[in-house]
């Protein structure tokens, strides 16, 4: 293309400060150095971990940056040494990533890349330790290696799926991450059978993307914990049947859950985060059998609690990071599960906006009013 | 046979009162009633389950007792109902039994029937809540079901497993309870892979059966850890490449662990009962791919704590019972195993002694100078 090897002067989302509503910049992108891609994005979601690092309550603040990791977009040119992807190729960014030679990439369990795996700190590219961002030559940092809320961005090869050129950008964006994690957690992880009970605790978009795991796996009866009254509506259309409000009861709510089940639910998945929760899902699985999945990401400063006898009663506990997916590997197989029409996207992007309108996105979210809020690019 | 549906008399080893030495008396055993069987025991090994109960610290004391449950016997007669068992079968008593009609049996995933599942404190048949086994008309308590201190002992069908009758029971009774424990939970449920590191936690009986199931497995590196250093010798025999002593460390020894294995190892298995053995074997396992593996019994006050990223770094903590085995359905199986020579049980029996010296076989015990010592019923 034209503008291989140019710096591209375009329109991105910058977040100056912690909490401060973005601003819509003219950025400078730099052209991909070694192993790195430059990606003209098309469509790009907002998931709550980029609400968490622009809040930054707790976490490292690293500003100005530009925030985004869900997406979908092309290939616009590519750096020395990139031999998978080519400029047309569609491509999904990836938050954490696959080099496909290190010992996790190597296991056939781990999708833990040890040179790649997310790195919500860094705000730079790990080849040169520089960032591709500049506005009037000032560097502006990137988040996770994707910074996709720009018309362009530059991401390290091993962060990027090459995905069938006809899937519809605009749905599929949302496979980058929240979707995937929830869904993969209860399909590669839980693998509830056909015709068990599954509980899911929480039910945002991940929770939701986890029942709808449970849903495709044929579950028979699937319980939705949420502390919010008005999610079990929405939870209806991805197949929860029972809907339990820890509020509504004086006993734990796994005593509640066990009582529902007749000896606990073979499968339990807990996406909230909250270390009680965490137990709880853990304690309301079946002895013998049951299988509890954690996606949910604690506060540093939990503690797991439980009798052990809980394990030698033939409880499992796992948790699972993105789903137990391998990015780059993983990633279009479950491209092609919607193409097949087998995933049901739509349901979970409840809103569309201009990319001139990202702090209505945030907004939507701030109040719980979105599932996923797509933006359009162009607009 | 001529002793059907008549009272036996024969001798068997009664514990009189906890911590007591046992005392061969002559007893009267009461004919099967349905679903029943009586067996003529020809080998009994002494398991540390045994010696907890008879020691009966902290648990429900049930005296006068006939103790016992690893043994090989041959059936003398059935009572009404039972189909599967006939006159001459060579059967395993079990501990833990198998019905086949409730949701744990029915279930591919457990194998802990709800009606025959090891119960300590009942000490009297399920069918009419009585004894089988009577001094000069007083009765006698069972234990686990099983009762094997006894040449002729009573044993509900479900719990006794119908072997080969080629398999010689002087061995294959040790595959009862220890042995299949231990070498169930590496191979069922830690189930490494061959190449894979394994750590085990606890050098006896039940730890050194874990270990040979890594050996088998095609272990790279088997890590034994031991409070005591004399086992180190011993455990070589069964595969161990490494040993640690957490007391030669002042570091905890899962730091000490991770280290030998850059990183954790892919699978550790925890035979001590320990809690804070339990706590290391989780915490040493290797993020993305590890599996902790719990067989020890607690006690009811121990907590298991961990921080709850551990999970989500995509570590698992399963443990075992029986070591999954489902015991009618597969004890059968790891006794031909034997009979293919891909087990070597005889490193296992350190002892034998004649029955009248069961007492012996205890003594031995205690002194932590045997793992497994087979008494002969005849003697």
């Amino acid at each position: 293309m034209a503008t291989a090897g140019k710096v591209i002067k375009c329109k991105a989302a910058v977040a100056w400060e912690a909490g401060k509503p973005l601003s819509i910049e003219e950025v400078e992108v730099a052209p991909p150095q070694a192993m790195e891609v430059r990606v003209k994005i098309l469509y790009t979601a907002l998931c709550h971990t980029d609400v968490y690092f622009w809040e930054a309550k707790g976490q490292t603040p690293v500003f100005p940056r530009i925030l985004g990791h869900e997406a979908g977009g092309i290939v616009e040119s590519v750096g020395e040494g990139v031999t998978e992807l080519a400029p047309g190729d569609h491509v999904l960014p990836l938050f954490t990533g696959e080099c496909k030679e290190c010992d996790h990439c190597k296991s056939e369990e781990s999708n833990m890349c040890d040179l790649l795996r997310i790195n919500v700190d860094r705000g730079v590219m790990i080849g040169d330790g520089k960032s591709r961002f500049t506005i009037k030559g000032k560097p502006i940092f990137h988040f996770v290696g994707t910074s996709t809320f720009s018309e362009y961005t530059v991401i390290h090869v091993g962060c990027l799926a090459k995905i069938n050129p006809e899937a519809p950008l605009d749905k599929v964006c949302i496979l980058s991450c929240g979707f995937s994690t929830g869904f993969g957690a209860t399909v590669n992880v839980a693998k509830p059978k056909k015709g068990q009970t599954v509980a899911i605790f929480g039910l945002g978009a991940v929770g939701l993307a986890a029942m709808e795991g449970a849903r495709l796996s044929g579950a028979s009866r699937i319980i939705g914990v949420d502390l919010n009254p008005a999610k079990f509506e929405q939870a209806k259309k991805f197949g929860c049947t029972d809907f339990v409000n820890p509020k509504d009861h004086s006993k734990p709510v796994h005593e509640v859950l066990i009582e529902m089940t007749n000896g606990g639910l073979d499968r339990a998945v807990e996406c909230t985060g909250n270390i009680n929760a965490m137990i709880s899902c853990f304690e309301c699985v079946h002895d013998g059998w049951g299988v509890a999945v954690l996606v949910g990401v604690p506060t540093k400063d939990d503690v797991f609690k439980t009798h052990p006898m809980n394990f030698l009663n033939e409880k499992t506990l796992k948790g699972t990071f993105f789903g137990n997916y391998k990015p780059r590997t993983d990633l279009p197989n479950v491209v092609e599960l919607y193409m097949k029409k087998e995933l049901e996207l739509e349901k979970f992007i409840t809103h569309t906006v201009p990319f001139s309108e990202i702090n209505t996105a945030f907004d939507l979210m701030l109040k719980g009013e979105s599932l996923r809020c797509v933006m359009r690019m162009d607009e």
